[in-house]
């Protein structure tokens, strides 16, 4: 950052960096805030795609949260330094992990943790008895085939949740899942059968087990296309959702936002020329975008990211058609089309948006946030496990 | 780290981690030393594979290395105050990173950029004015229409030398040119004709500028499948390579090394079973593997990464399906084939392969060094730009 008291222009930013356009962001955030809301379920925001206590201030100001969903322990950890005391770690637990779950718990942390095996629920009660500590867990269940979990028609499943209610060392605190496998609907309508089948699933697997006479309270279910989908939720307790916070090209691909809606992108600047091409270079290569390639399998490939001016606004056809570590490559969509280089002079700058905002914001340190396109500061992001 | 006296075993790493074999890395060093000892040129290691002090160390402690090369300026800044005195910029500069490379020079370090292009050259000069410092340049050349740089016969060629000797903000330190279009190369013949392409390219653009009566002391070229490929180098100073010092499936894909050389590898533990399809999930996921899948157009496909057990032997054909964030699908390489899960139980432990070492070392923040698969440290990297 300057040391002057005046903000940073966008021309100041050294390049790539990582541009979070707070206003679409606060939008993105209303959107689901109003569609959760409808629901009567509460919003357990994933804090993954954004990692950064700030983001999750704008998204608790929009209001409906209850807790945060982490993907790794050094989130938790993270996010209940700086205030967040119910935290869903909603990745398969091992035993080799429960002594940092143990002492986030014995801080005062309300951590709850996933299972979806016997052997697994076992082992991990062993460790928690050594910890002196009593484990909340949720059963994950497993509604399109799509990862882990188990599912819910399952005898497993009523063998799993008797074997945690009967051990002293855990608590059965409610069943989770998450419809992966609507990443592949590319239509509103399959939206809504993945949203159906995720919500009616997990609130098959809880009816069960309370059938079986064992409390069930929660019954978590979430992904960004599944969560907008305004699918019936009754029964559902809680929705968990992290990437609509930016949107990127991917849910753009889906139908889920426009590509106007996406709040996050990679500042860079023009390097290079190469005329006989009609390509040029920039300073941002896959180490700043990310070598994720989710559009390749959709109806528009864009490449390693669709292609804006500096303010933000798409090119049209101009993508980044390949990367090397520290070098964007960046062309027409169309075969053999060529740019107009002299758009594009050296030391210019553009932005890109990103693929899978998850991993684009991964390879940086630190949002670049603006408000009306002024940089109004620099928030940082954690990473590591 | 634990804070006890005695060293950590694997069992203790929490995962995933980045994990280096730093016995085989110093096999690695050695064969590449060997390899530009031979050809009379002097290593210039790229450090943008490790970004790690630690990992230098070990380069220059096999000799026949001078200066460095980097992929940023956060690079050059980091091993600037670490020692490295002559560092090559390896990637086209531009006014707004002028200052940066100022401060460097005027701190003592003899530092490099790279130009390929007249108006770039005019813009930095008018820059390196402004901050009061002559900037030592090098001139990109394009041997086999890879990425950026100028033909060696082009004409543009002797403009912008003549253009960079006759301004006195500028001084023009040799040429440099990087035979990227050899990671397409993958048979040694083919290796050895990119290697000669690329040493004869680039001697005969230095030829060309001292026929015009302009200096041009360094002659700078490399990769690592190049570097390795025995050409004769003659009228070549320097070699730059990075990723020999891991190597990775990519480079094992191209038959540049072995997988059993391959010297980094992410520790992961086994989360999860879908006995159903014979897979089984494990806690390294894109975040920690990243998204590259370099191996997807070789003959060879390895997934998201090969997988190893504990101790690091390969387990044949087991690969890293599927990746989402945290998790990691792994199985069969052969299509319809189902693992034995009995062999992997949930909490134990397995190593994966990288496609790509440059990629995956980036998601990490440091490593931890094996010898003789003990940990004897744990080392910094760093990120950024």
């Amino acid at each position: 950052m300057s040391h002057t008291d005046r903000p940073l222009t966008l021309a100041e930013i050294q390049t790539p960096a990582l541009v979070l356009d707070r206003d679409q962001m606060r939008r993105n955030i209303a959107l689901m805030a109003q569609a959760i809301g409808r629901s009567g379920a509460r919003l357990r925001p994933h804090v993954k795609t954004h990692k950064s206590v700030d983001v999750w201030h704008d998204v608790c100001a929009a209001g409906g949260t209850g807790g945060i969903t982490v993907s790794t322990l050094a989130e938790a950890e993270h996010f209940f330094a700086h205030g967040a005391d119910d935290i869903l770690y909603a990745v398969g637990i091992v035993p080799a992990k429960i002594a940092r779950a143990a002492r986030l718990l014995k801080a005062g942390a309300r951590l709850t943790l996933v299972v979806d095996d016997a052997d697994q629920a076992r082992a991990i009660a062993a460790a928690a008895q050594a910890e002196a500590v009593v484990l909340p867990v949720m059963i994950e269940i497993d509604v399109d085939g799509h990862r882990a979990g188990i599912r819910p028609d399952s005898a497993a499943l009523i063998t799993l949740a008797t074997l945690i209610a009967s051990d002293p060392a855990l608590h059965l605190a409610g069943v989770m899942t998450h419809a992966g496998g609507s990443y592949g609907s590319s239509t509103a309508a399959a939206r809504l059968a993945a949203a159906q089948q995720e919500a009616s699933g997990c609130v098959r697997a809880a009816s069960r087990i309370r059938a079986a006479g064992i409390a069930c309270e929660t019954v978590s279910i979430g992904s960004t296309p599944t969560a907008l989908a305004q699918a019936d939720l009754a029964g559902v307790t809680e929705v968990r959702a992290g990437v609509y916070t930016f949107f990127d090209l991917v849910m753009a691909g889906l139908g889920v936002a426009e590509p106007g809606q996406i709040a996050l992108s990679v500042l860079a600047t023009v390097i290079g020329h190469q005329a006989e091409k009609g390509v040029l270079i920039t300073d941002a290569g896959w180490m700043a975008l990310s070598r994720d390639r989710g559009t390749a399998s959709q109806a528009v490939d864009q490449g390693y990211g669709l292609v804006c001016d500096v303010m933000g606004s798409p090119l049209g056809d101009v993508i980044v058609q390949e990367c090397n570590q520290e070098h964007g490559i960046i062309g027409a969509r169309a075969p053999g089309a060529r740019l107009a280089l002299d758009r594009f002079p050296i030391g210019s700058q553009l932005r890109i948006l990103p693929n899978h905002a998850c991993a684009t914001a991964a390879q940086h340190a630190h949002y670049m946030v603006l408000e009306q396109n002024e940089v109004i500061g620099q928030w940082p992001r954690i990473g590591g496990w």
